[in-house]
Formats: structure tokens, C-alpha cells, sequence
């Protein structure tokens, strides 16, 4: 076998980084069930004709074959899921039995598109998802609570400041209609490229669209409001329009500024350029910036659908965001920006005397361990000076010496940091707390 | 849509299996970093003719095709990994100038398989691997050190009794070398069918194979041998066959049983019809059987392997074993046999009084949250018994009422279950320890 090299767009990281990636879910994996969501996951493939209900994906998606396959075998075709909303939509429609509703769930899992590989845009990557659907109708105030868990979540990260820009899809398509623009999505499109293209280019398309320039500059003026509090409100009516969508939206966005201001003032700002890509939304939108990192895009997207899962009668409306985790990391660890104190689990390494006396070492091992503390036995008796070493070398903060013939008295164990050593009995000692496991920072 | 039905061999549990298996997984994880061991997670494709390396897997690998692939791309050909060795003996040879070695790595995935589904075996599963890898040579008392974590892991969980069968590889040649049998890889396959196809069948096949009756009795014979202690090197010794591999095999062997039985007695057996199929395995080979599912075969397995990965000079052997996560939970989750306490993270339910009071539930629960309290805010409004209901129907064991005009004096808060309510700050109530998080049992 020749050494192998990296896949493009498949990223791997080294052990240090996934402890950190790691700790970062264990985080959101902490506040996400703080909020009473439930872990789930899904399986990774879904039968391809669900996979291709929205053909602007269709391009990316991975079909699987199983390569002894026969000809006549009649099997389903079957494809790896994109993100892990249609799945769970799917899961929600298959299981609504079993389930009790209003469901609020996360779901940390890759998701693979086969999207050319760039900064930040990998072929698979790990989401973190929640999402809360009901059955039949969803009461707006979901939409207001998702941003709270969010604010939550990733400020209970050592990252940079998130900023999370909202908009109403209700408020931009009863904007339209007030105006009298007929296909209210085709503007969203428009708009959507608005930093894109710019001002001019985006008037040009409205006005192909069948728009007047008129109509466009109102778009325009609309899509430049921003505030952190219902102020936006005020500045949407300034623009003169009227439409009892555009008040629907209106006032579901406000519920969800003000709440989180009270909640986590500067969080959340209306942005009401925001548009989002996919069609399925259809109340708020979520999209968000990571300070110093706003060229890479969101990291973290989503919004309320109401047409995502239905069978026949049964209908799930939801509301969901999707933290992207490995576009995240990816970015702040390629700025150096994320690692943790130490690249292993390990607190102390018990060194060894010789191979005989292994089952001593083993002893006080299982006798740390059994008190929570993370300890490896010295892979070999070698020399004293070579087995702080290796300790050092893994930034292994401790290294204990048994009781023998070798050394005067009981144990010692040793801060190679330090070089502070000290008597200590493996039944009593703890290292200090910040070095129990390797700390995120 | 209509509504979807399950794909066969792909399994997807509810919330509270998802909460029962996660809480499995979170005491591995821990027992592994107790260990030292450092997570690790690879991509989940690897190039075909890596995956096909092994002749026998080949007819259970997945293999991947970009939908929209033109017919000139030329990428490189991909499939699903199925098992998490390979991919790791691969991770190591691309980066092994960035690992401190030995290197001992947990990882916990997905891994894919086109098999036929059957009870205990689907083609998608998650599994739990440790493994250590050195450079050059790995010296042997690793190979009695992955008991120990297996057994530590295993009974961190609410399950039925787990015993680790073992055995070696080099025992097995050193033996058939010594009693003059040419192919000893042949006679390990025939031995590998003894449960399934019994001693007559067995002593056909090593007849056929070119060995005499008595050769076959002598190895059937040996495929007798267990025992909990390094007693059994006396049963191999009186059949009187000798063999410098045997001898070796047999020294490592008792280290392995030795080294468990002080560690925890009753874990280990030598069970010397243990072969594993799988013809990577050099020394140490470990199989599992969970007390009360003997049927349903090994849950955790293993060996110790020389040659998986290697480029030009560099080697770096290895041993390690594999938790099959989906098999253990299948089966225990269809015995009824492992479940979690309640379905739900959330601990207290605070109840809502009205839309415009909505705020003020908001800021009792962010209260209780940021104690490490689970909380959700009643959905809507609704009169007191249905909100209470509400709680029952997901086994929320508390009900927080907010002081209001509609109740007496300030919070109060009340045990579902028993119907206590007393009056209670969010900033200073706590649960019982027992109902802070759903209980793993």
C-alpha cells in the first residue's frame, strides 16, 4: 500500500481537533436538551425520488448501489441524505403515531452533497439541527424561541460573537403584493442576490420580472432595513405599503425581535434582506454571522416551513435551524482560532518499573480510573527521562511513580509542567480540576 | 406524499431509544477516555479498491456515483466503509507523522453493509472500535489491556453479563504446525464452522483438507480447551503437540486471561475454538457473548492484527475491538430489556396562563436552565388540567406555576406524579438528583 492522501471535500481531523469538535457538541448537545429537545437521528439514506422532490438539489445528491447488486434485483433506489431536515420531515410523517406533538427534536449527524469542494463548502459535513413541528397548526412563538436556543448554544462556545438576522417571509410576499408584484417568489429570488449583484443588477431583474422601477426601489428600500428592536416595524410602514400579509409578517417578526432582546439584547437583528434559497420556508427566516468570518457565509441557517411534511390530511408544520458544524470548525481551526489544552484524554501516566511489576502500575491505573481520573500505563519500562518524555510529548500533565525498590518511601507523582513532585496515594490524589480533561478554549 | 414506511435493514429508533442509546454511548466514550483514548472520527467513504483489498467483504460494499456525474468526470471511485479497521489503518498511514505513537483512538460510526437483513444484522449499524497502533512493534500486553476497557465499558450499562471469549492466533498455527498440518489458515476456517456444522463434519473437512483423523481429533481436542485462568496452557500441554509458535501463542495467551482475572474475575475465558473469520488477525482474537443473547453471536469483537497497514517500510501494527452499538440495542430494545426513565430531556413544565404572559414563563424557565434545569414553556394557554396533561403524556415529572393574578402568593411547583405542589423560587428549586435527566435502565 502506497501512503494514501486526503479526498478533497471528505475533511478528517487530527485527534486534538475532534476532541475539541467534540466538546463544541457535547455543548449544544447540553443546551439544545436544556430546551426540552430530544436527540434523534435518522438513517443516511433516503429513497431517491424523496431525495429529488426539490430539483435544485437534485445535482448534488449521492446515489448508492450495492456493487454485487444484480441485474434483476428489484431494490429501492436509494440516495445519502443532503441535510437532515427531509429526513426528518420523512421521520415525522412515518412515526406521527408514536410521536407526541408540538416534537422538538435535534439531530446531530454528516449530511454529503457533491457540491464542487471550497473554503468552507465540503462534500460531507456535520450538522447540528433542531427542529419543533406540530400537527395541523404551529404557534408562531416557536419561531421566537428558536433564536434564544441558538444565542444559547453557541455562546456557551469560546468563539467569536454571532450575530443571528431574521426576516419574514409573510412580510417580504405581502410587501410585494401590496406593491402590486404578482410573483412575489421570483422577487425573493432577485433580492436574495442582492449582495451578489448589487442594487443596480437586482432593479434590472425586478424590472424583467414585469416590475417598475418604482416597484424595484420600494424592494430595494425594504430590503435595506435593519434594527435590533421593533423599530424595523415603523420603517416598513414609513414605506407606505399595505397588505394584510405584509401586517401578519409584520408582527410575527416584531414577537421574535423583542423576545430575544429580552432574552440576549444585541442577538438577534431584523434584516429583512434576508431571503434564504430553498422555497419551503414560509414564515421566518433565519441566517447568521460569525464576527470575522462574514465572507464564508452563514453558519448557521433555517426558518419555518408549513408544507414540509404532509400525508394526505396530516399536516406538519415546522420550524428548524442548522448550526453548520463543519464549516464552523473548519474555519476556526484554519485561523487557529479553536483547539484544546491538551491533545488526549489522558491525565497521568503511570510509569513502569519494569515489565514484572505491570500489574502494580496496572493497579493504581484501575484505582485512578475508578475515580474518574483518565491514566495510561507506560508503554514500555524504558528509562525514567524517556517516559516523562513521552508524557510530555502528548501533553500528558502528570506522570506517577509507584512504590518499588527504585524509589524511597510510597508513591510520588510529578507536575512535569512544574516539576513539582509530591507523596500521593492513588486512592486520595486529584490533579487540580482544570486539568481532569483537555479544556476547550 | 403518502405516508413512508421503514426501509428494511436500516433502523431508526424513537426518542427514547435515541436517549437510551446516546446515554450507552456517553458511558463508552467515558470508560474509553478513562483508558486514554483519543476520539476520532474518519469520512465515511473510502476509495473502492481500498474497500476491496479483502476479496470476501466485496460483495457487501456500497458504492457511490455523483447523480449529476458527467460521463467524462474522472473521479476516483468511492464506497461506503464497512468497518471502522480499515478506514482507521488507512488514517493512520496518511498521517502518521502528526500522531504520537502508540496511538490509541476510540471512534464511534456508522459503518454500511449490503448484507441481506436479518435480526441483530442490518446494512446500516453503528459501532464503537478502540484501538491501539504502534510503529514497528506493538508489544503484547496491549493485546491484555482491551479486555480490561471492554469489560470497564461494557459494565458501565444496565445489561446483562458479557463474557469475553479469547483466544491466538499463533496458539492455533503453532499447534496445527506442530502436529504437521501444512495449511493452518485452512484448519482455522474449518474450526471457525464447529458450532455451526459440529466435530463429524469438522473431521470430514480437515480430512479433506489433507489431515489424518487423528490430526482432526487432536484439533477439535483443542477446540475443547476453556478455561477462566492460565489453566488452560496445561490442557494444550497434555495433548503433547509442541511448536515454538505454540509456545509463544500460549505465553501471550495467559498474559491476556492472567491480566483479566486479576482485573475482573469471571470476564475472561480462553476459549480455544475461537477463531474469527477474518484473516487480518495475528495474534490475540477476541469474541463476546452477552448472557441470555448467545444466539444472536458475538456483540463485541477483535483481534490483534500486524499487516492492515503499511506503506513501503513503515508498519504499524495494531490490536483493537469493536462494540457493535445497533446489534446490542436491537435486541435489548426488542427484549424490552433497556430503556431510559422518561422520553424527554425536560424536567419541569412552566405553565402558561396566557399569550401575553408568555414572557414572564419565558424567564422562569431561562432561570431554571441556567441552573442546568430542563425546562419547556406550555405550547398554548390551555386550561391547568391540559397543560398538566400535557406534562403526564411525555413524563415531564414537574409543573411550575407562575405567580400570577390566577394563583395565591408567588411560584409554586408541583410533582406530577405524587400531586405535591410547593411554593418555590426558580432562581434556588431543584429536582431530586434522580429526575434532573432521563435515567438510563
Amino acid at each position: 500500500m502506497t501512503r494514501p492522501t486526503p479526498l478533497s471535500g471528505f475533511p478528517e481531523w487530527l485527534p486534538a481537533q475532534r476532541l475539541a469538535e467534540q466538546q463544541v457538541l457535547d455543548r449544544l448537545r447540553r443546551t439544545f436538551e436544556l430546551y426540552g429537545f430530544a436527540p434523534l437521528e435518522t438513517r443516511a439514506v433516503e429513497p431517491l425520488d424523496q431525495l429529488l422532490r426539490k430539483g435544485e438539489t437534485s445535482k448534488e445528491v449521492y446515489t448508492l448501489r450495492r456493487l454485487q447488486a444484480a441485474e434483476g434485483d428489484d431494490e429501492q433506489s436509494l440516495g445519502l441524505h443532503f441535510d437532515l431536515t427531509v429526513p426528518f420531515a420523512r421521520y415525522v410523517l412515518e412515526n406521527a403515531g408514536k410521536l407526541q406533538f408540538p416534537f422538538r427534536r435535534y439531530q446531530i449527524q454528516k449530511v454529503w452533497r457533491g457540491e464542487k469542494p471550497q473554503a468552507g463548502r465540503y462534500r460531507e459535513f456535520l450538522q447540528a439541527d433542531i427542529d419543533i413541528v406540530d400537527r395541523d397548526s404551529l404557534p408562531p412563538h416557536y419561531e421566537a424561541e428558536i433564536p434564544l436556543v441558538i444565542g444559547d448554544a453557541l455562546r456557551s462556545l469560546p468563539i467569536p460573537a454571532v450575530k443571528i438576522m431574521v426576516n419574514n417571509r409573510k412580510l417580504c410576499e405581502g410587501f410585494y403584493r401590496g406593491l402590486g408584484l404578482e410573483d412575489p417568489e421570483e422577487i425573493l429570488r432577485i433580492i436574495d442576490k442582492l449582495d451578489k449583484i448589487g442594487p443596480n443588477a437586482v432593479t434590472q431583474l425586478i424590472v424583467q420580472a414585469g416590475g417598475t422601477e418604482a416597484q424595484a426601489k420600494a424592494c430595494l428600500a425594504l430590503a435595506e432595513i435593519r434594527a435590533h428592536d421593533a423599530s424595523f416595524a415603523d420603517a416598513v410602514r414609513a414605506l407606505g405599503v399595505e397588505h394584510p400579509l405584509l401586517d401578519e409578517g409584520v408582527s410575527e417578526l416584531t414577537a421574535v425581535v423583542e423576545t430575544a432582546r429580552e432574552h440576549s439584547p444585541g442577538l438577534v437583528e431584523a434584516t429583512l434582506k434576508i431571503a434564504r434559497g430553498l422555497d419551503y420556508y414560509t414564515g421566518t427566516v433565519y441566517e447568521t454571522e460569525l464576527a470575522g468570518y462574514e465572507q464564508y457565509g452563514s453558519i448557521c441557517s433555517g426558518g419555518r416551513y408549513d408544507n414540509l411534511a404532509s400525508a394526505g390530511r396530516d399536516v406538519f408544520p415546522g420550524v428548524g435551524i442548522s448550526i453548520g458544524v463543519s464549516r464552523l470548525l473548519g474555519l476556526l481551526f484554519d485561523a487557529d482560532a479553536l483547539a484544546v489544552s491538551r491533545p488526549t484524554p489522558t491525565a497521568v501516566l503511570v510509569a513502569l518499573w519494569s515489565e514484572e511489576e505491570r500489574a502494580a502500575s496496572n493497579r493504581i491505573a484501575a484505582s485512578l480510573r475508578a475515580r474518574g481520573i483518565a491514566t495510561e500505563v507506560a508503554p514500555v519500562p524504558a528509562k525514567l527521562g524517556k517516559q516523562i518524555r513521552y508524557a510530555e510529548r502528548r501533553g500528558i500533565p502528570f506522570v506517577w511513580f509507584p512504590a518499588s525498590a527504585s524509589i524511597e518511601g510510597g508513591d510520588q507523582v510529578k507536575d512535569i509542567r512544574s516539576g513539582e513532585q509530591v507523596p500521593a496515594s492513588s486512592d486520595e490524589w486529584n490533579p487540580p480540576a482544570e486539568d481532569m480533561a483537555p479544556v476547550l478554549r
